[in-house]
């Protein structure tokens, strides 16, 4: 059981409509829609998916490191950094 | 016809090996993969999807700019604010 | 003469504004702030120069690479390129 | 005492290093520097202020919120939403 766990039907339900976003980009290039809306969609779905890893990750912090914190011993560390590593993935992509 | 329409199909196979990667995410939430997984699957996407969106724009100002700037009149201006705007959607997301 | 010139002093205001926000970021540290507040003037920060950068860029397509274009010859190419690798730059920072 | 209080020499130096960056794009649009020279250097400035940034979010879940969590009681949860909110400001800035 992770952080997500409780509401993995919320994120299954976010991913699939991320998903349909990314169908819909494909038919807008095979109908050859004009460039900038296809731009304007691609952004949308960016920031869909940005906003489910910061979701995943606030649960993260809050489940996961928490939970190892609690527990003490050496894992504290390497979650924290763990998790810092998964920050900067995201704040440089 | 525009920018990207010679690499229509080049685009069409990169979004459906995104919707691919979406689908991953999916699979991953269902069999409860470890967060970290996800968040770096996540970030994975977002490259591929900001990666399209850079090569749509650069086909965009060879093309669809460029041909406005080209006819002359007042299109021109319009067609680098429009893109302007769609860099900034880009670059903020 | 570039696309900014005529916007010479504004920008240098602006830069001047963000010379004072990392000046007044070094004050926070130096003085034991609490991180998350240090964070949120960096992200301040930190947007006030994309701002800068794409109000630059915006100029530089309205007038490099549009006079590139209406002189005609090879160059118009070698000016989209380098725009698009500059916004590839903005868009990955 | 935070997180980072035992590098604060170290974030000195990097916020002075950038103040001088910040200068040097001064000097760049006083001198008619080339706008995508001018480009390439605040894409720097911005990943050298993020980099400040992540090394900030990681020594405050390092002590901060682990001292929060190891303490018990309701602040935990306020310190984890507290840092997800700065997470979510890089991210999106």
């Amino acid at each position: 059981m992770y952080g997500y766990s409780e509401s993995k039907q919320e994120y299954l339900t976010r991913l699939r409509r991320i998903e349909g976003q990314i169908r819909g980009l494909q038919r807008m290039v095979e109908n050859d829609n004009y460039c900038i809306d296809i731009l304007t969609q691609v952004a949308a779905s960016t920031r869909a998916l940005q906003s489910v890893a910061l979701g995943l990750l606030e649960q993260h912090l809050a489940h996961c490191v928490t939970q190892a914190v609690a527990e003490g011993g050496g894992s504290a560390d390497a979650k924290v950094r763990e998790a810092s590593d998964a920050i900067a993935r995201l704040v440089r992509s």
